[in-house]
């Protein structure tokens, strides 16, 4: 419990439904971490006369990011230049056999770090180990839905199982005063049994919990699951019933068909659009304005720091507007207030937490980012009809430029520094584990014929 | 003259021939403000044991960014959502009837404020009334060639002109200690009549200066020339004798079919590869891999403002991975090193200032920057075979992470803060700019009837 108190900033977005932005604005946090009042500074202090305001001058107060697709990892910029999935095969499920689960920790406080310096205040992270990752979720303050990379294939067995993710639910799930969540996570359908896919619904309708998996990335993934079960991958993913958790979310979905679309939409399933990941990797572009019209909740996300490189989602809402307007040759293709509103209420949406977080509006959680406005990337600053602030959170704020971060009603980031960590420490952990890491990779792609172990089941 | 000096960081980017990286590094500037030794540490101490060192632990030192294409402007964030031509005339060419010239003093100071802070130490800016950007780059420090936004055509007389352009040259040409170049613009091909080429490339003759134009941005403007003169673009500017300066540097180069690039590649052309704003304005792809493989000098440019909309190359070197890769489709497309020579070396080739800058090679131009590591985004920080400085500087790092700036051997922001400015105050001359110039757009828009006016002449 904090006490009350409230924030004021020159603008306030607040991502409610009409996108409106309250000019020398002022949010109340009550002592629940959930948003008590929203409005002019006049206002508020007429109707919260007893409540500290305190300001915070030269920025824009707006909703914590959602990130609703990354990995925790320790490979960034080590994994280079090849597509998807020799990239898999050569670079990153090696690590997974041989990463232990202290370094799995040392990576998941490392990223978590970045999310929230970057103004990511949910995270959604497919990881290993991932006891050590809602250790680092709860130290920091981030709120993170953990989903183990599950696997659960003679051929793939050195991932996470539906034992240890049952086991991660029961432990985690609600913690952390509720802002842990934890859901049923699959590497990719390939990397199941029939039975297994069963069982992690059944797990996620038990736990009342979510379902989140690869699907769509690349043009490979559509072409080896035509070969394998005669139908796209969403189509076998509903007929295979790993659409009926109570909550789905699905990484990617680049190449989508319509009748993929239609399904999407149906079923109420949530996308997460990673543009920097799609192009870095050459995946493709997803059908983002297409999903959209289609009434899907397309949330954005970084990936992992593997595929980025990095896990600023203002980079990735950038980049977002600029692969859509590129690739419908169409300048005016996803407005900036659309990405806006995929960065946060949308990405809400897409996690089936919309009630919840993704908006500054009373009752919902107090997840709040305080952005330095006086820098030349957001000069001029123009409010009223000529107002700029989406345009350029969009196109020119980058997530160095977050001074404050509000998990709960928690200040978690202050003046640009951690609250509760030492960033210098988890840099220095994080560069003391790779070397073993890498040294024990290397072993073993040494000790195995990889052309072999590596195939695709 | 400043004294002597060294500068010590854990990693040196040479950016020579060999993209050598020098782990444990020491650059000697000289009074000359040119580079006097480099070399590990230890040697550097024994072979200048008087020179005092400075350490920037927790930095990468290399040379200064090349932005090799920008306009100065104020517009930021407010001139969104359209195509390149449309664009211009909604928006832009009204602005620039009614700009003045303090206005422009304003905006270029905060663009090079802008730049410096990410690491930007050289800038083509093509801009307006540019005494007043000779004055900004005099007092912050930063090294431009400045090439007036130039028209001479009855339907486009509210630029500047060639008789401004060369006054610009006779006053600011080889100014500021050499910091200063003046080249001849041209916004466009289309904003001139034959005459005015003519004497454009003879003024650039007489003074031994350079050219730089728009060319080929849109598939708009390849259409338009075949319309006009029955030949595309280079062709025409070749024909035409527009590529017979001692120096020609074209923006943009979009749309090239083989033959223009091979008369870039055999007429010595340098091109400004602007992947942001082609991506935002839904201009194309540039062939670069192309481009590169017949040897033409690639640098990358942010464009202005108001087509990014930031001035941050780091950004640019980001999405120029990403573009090349997603537009062929090839993870592999466009390394890491060959980004960064296109921000730096080769940048300066474009520009054929490449004997003066854009590497950290013994008697070049003391232009460098130091690049913080100690961060998420530069985290694991890897040296040796497995390094992967290159590819976090191209996929990770930001602006902001821009610790140090120097040109011609003169530190000019240190510690992340300008040295011979005071950012505040730009901004808020910005800022106070900014409505006037609005104003009297607006009202010049309703005094005329645009649709006329406005139309391609």
């Amino acid at each position: 419990m904090t006490a009350r108190q409230g924030f004021h900033a020159p603008y306030l977005l607040t991502m409610n439904t009409m996108n409106e932005i309250i000019a020398d604005g002022t949010v109340i946090v009550g002592e629940d971490g959930r948003i008590a009042d929203i409005g002019p500074r006049s206002d508020i202090e007429a109707r919260w006369p007893d409540v500290p305001i305190r300001s915070l001058p030269d920025t824009l107060i707006m909703p914590g990011l959602v990130n609703t697709h990354a990995h925790s990892g320790l490979l960034r910029g080590t994994a280079e230049g090849l597509p998807v999935w020799e990239w898999l095969q050569q670079f990153i499920d090696p690590m997974h056999r041989v990463l232990r689960p202290h370094e799995a920790e040392v990576a998941a406080r490392i990223c978590y770090a970045e999310a929230l310096l970057s103004g990511t205040t949910t995270i959604v992270d497919m990881w290993r180990y991932m006891e050590g990752s809602a250790l680092a979720a709860r130290d920091l303050g981030i709120r993170a839905v953990l989903v183990p990379y599950v696997a659960e294939h003679p051929a793939h067995n050195y991932f996470e199982t539906l034992d240890t993710n049952e086991e991660l639910i029961r432990n985690w799930h609600q913690g952390a005063g509720g802002r842990i969540h934890v859901w049923i996570g699959l590497e990719h359908m390939f990397y199941a049994t029939p039975e297994a896919w069963t069982r992690a619904i059944a797990i996620a309708k038990a736990a009342g919990t979510g379902f989140h998996t690869h699907s769509n990335e690349s043009r490979f993934d559509v072409e080896e699951t035509l070969k394998r079960y005669g139908t796209r991958p969403v189509e076998a993913l509903e007929r295979f019933g790993l659409l009926d958790a109570p909550r789905t979310l699905l990484a990617h979905c680049v190449w989508l068909s319509d009748a993929e679309i239609a399904i999407l939409a149906r079923r109420g399933i949530g996308v997460a659009h990673n543009p920097v990941s799609n192009m870095k990797l050459a995946s493709g572009a997803a059908r983002v304005m297409d999903m959209r019209a289609a009434g899907i909740a397309v949330g954005l996300g970084t990936d992992g720091e593997k595929e980025n490189n990095n896990l600023d989602m203002f980079d990735e809402m950038k980049t977002a507007s600029l692969l859509a307007k590129f690739s419908a040759l169409d300048a005016a293709a996803l407005d900036a207030w659309s990405i806006c509103r995929m960065a946060t209420i949308e990405g809400a949406r897409a996690l089936g937490m919309s009630n919840d977080i993704g908006s500054i509006e009373i009752g919902k959680q107090a997840d709040l980012i305080a952005v330095r406005t006086s820098t030349p990337r957001m000069t001029p600053l123009l409010g009223g009809s000529m107002g700029n602030l989406h345009h350029n959170l969009v196109h020119a704020v980058q997530g160095g430029d977050v001074v404050m971060t509000m998990v709960q009603g928690r200040v978690v980031v202050e003046n640009g520094l951690l609250v509760n960590g030492i960033l210098s420490d988890l840099i220095a952990e994080a560069n003391a584990a790779v070397p073993p890491l890498f040294a024990r990779r290397a072993q073993w792609l040494a000790d195995n014929d990889t052309t072999a172990s590596l195939g695709l089941v």
